[in-house]
């Protein structure tokens, strides 16, 4: 039942919870094979033995070929000070969270690993070592060297990709453009195609304005953009539809009619899939050449060593990864 | 059991299914006193019928006295001609669903009733002939000449009131400055404590931008205009917080701490509300001399006459009339 690691579990910045839910999150559930975690071995086995888990780890060196094994393995890259303080903005935190990602990309390069699970980073930790992306998903987008990427949150079936992500909601409405939405789309379309075996993806488009403009009454993004959008896509044969009043399209008994929604803005997406699935949420990047996924919480600074960081989402995160890549068990 | 009618409901456009989910409400539930039904009576009987209701009208003529009853009464106006066309923009309709709202106004100034729970106008009718208001909100501050009013969707406890209402997102964006919040949240705070006999309301104001802007990273919207808000608030001894970012201020674990949430556009209210309680929730107009309810769905034109439409708002919007009107029943 075991084997070589084939997905990759970064454990992000260690002042957060993100070891804390990864180790949770790998003893809740046995995975096959098992994964790979990216860290500091000093730092897991005692964050392990803090929260009395059950759990085993084996250790390698980095550089060292990745062992067949039974129990999660832990590539150790020795990188963490001592004695770490949970809650602080440090950015010797953020230099080492950057480094465990590096090596997960290296990995995935070699054709080592088929997938990556990111812990959360802080984002100020990693600014403060000058971390030149918005986040992680920009991080990977350069390190593939892929512009045409998106980022999607999904609990089960339902899935909402965002058009835009970390702008100001002012700067986001530059961007409601058709030939942003037409690219999304076709992404989108190929993507779960590819990735989620979905043979005609249905792909609801949201509207921008209240009522969906209400015939440009308060409004005209639909009508100049969106629309003429859903058109071109509809003549590509891409079951797209829309646009979509927002306030009606998030309610499961119409999100579930869709594959996935399109959401023009972050919290246009973001409150419904936060609202209904708080917890249970994973994030998963589109258009990369690998599998990657994460939590869809933070750092949670707030709470960080107390012990008592859910690690539902992270394990959905994992389990989506497994699945996405479609790593035969045993 | 009986008594003088003191809440009124106008039946709307009746292309719509507002006469539908009024007559269904009202034979769910026994409302005592009885309500008084703003409309046509030859139309609202067949209507009954037709739906195979149990359920006793009694009729008055306009300027007649309001009767001592035991079953609702229809404030006979009429005024509808023989045939309906279901699910058609008639400007007629639009004609005679104003006329309904006129009447609820005029007995609300003679003070004989207290409250007006309103079924939905089609606004598309409305403005056909001349209606010069975004819609039914703005005609009742107008007629009761009120200027400092606020539209409130409420599902038990969970309540938001949005800053903004009918407006495209790029003008609701100019409309978010901290003047307009202070004396948002100052009318909130007083309806919450007169009308719902909350004696300390908690207040949560919502942030514009993804994680509440991230200290100005995207966008300065949290620092100039809603934070100062807050801080004035707060001096003024009114319990206002945040700005939160919106995506986890919604997930009921959070939002059930509040009294009313404060959002400020559109959509980033309605979409929790609807995605969390669609054909549950109830709008409210506050700052209005009296009470004004309302389902929050429309006319429903794709399913009107067809006598599926779910009763379950109205019935809401009719309950939380009497409660807020709280008029003494028996």
């Amino acid at each position: 039942m075991g084997g070589k690691p084939q997905v990759a579990i970064t454990i992000g910045d260690v002042a957060g919870v993100g070891s804390e839910v990864t180790l949770k999150a790998i003893e809740g559930e046995i995975f096959s094979p098992p994964p790979l975690i990216i860290g500091d071995y000093a730092f897991l086995s005692e964050e392990a033995e803090r929260l009395s888990l059950n759990l085993s780890l084996i250790r390698i060196d980095e550089g060292a070929p990745l062992p067949d094994a039974e129990v999660p393995v832990v590539l150790d890259l020795k990188n963490l000070p001592k004695r770490i303080e949970r809650g602080k903005v440090v950015g010797e935190y953020g230099r080492c969270a950057w480094e465990y990602l590096k090596k997960a990309v290296a990995l995935a390069k070699e054709g080592k690993i088929k997938a990556i699970v990111t812990a959360p980073v802080n984002k100020t930790s990693l600014h403060a070592i000058s971390f030149p992306f918005p986040g992680q998903t920009e991080f990977f987008a350069s390190s593939f060297g892929v512009s045409d990427y998106a980022m999607m949150l999904s609990s089960g079936n339902y899935r909402v990709v965002l058009l835009t992500t970390h702008l100001s909601l002012a700067e986001a409405l530059a961007h409601i453009k058709k030939d942003e939405i037409i690219r999304l789309a076709k992404l989108v379309d190929k993507e779960l195609k590819n990735r989620f075996g979905i043979r005609k993806p249905k792909i609801a488009i949201s509207a921008l304005n209240p009522h969906a403009g209400e015939g440009g009454a308060f409004g005209d993004e639909e009508i100049k953009e969106i629309r003429p959008a859903i058109e071109k896509l509809k003549k590509r044969g891409i079951e797209a539809s829309g646009p979509f009043p927002a306030d009606t399209l998030f309610h499961p008994e119409n999100w579930k009619r869709f594959d996935a929604v399109i959401a023009l803005y972050h919290d246009q997406g973001m409150i419904p899939i936060k609202t209904l699935f708080f917890d249970r949420a994973v994030n998963i990047t589109l258009g990369l050449p690998i599998i990657r996924t994460s939590p869809d919480h933070g750092t949670a600074f707030d709470i960080a060593g107390k012990g008592i960081a859910n690690p539902n989402s992270m394990m959905e995160a994992i389990k989506i990864a497994y699945h996405l890549s479609k790593i035969k068990v045993g």
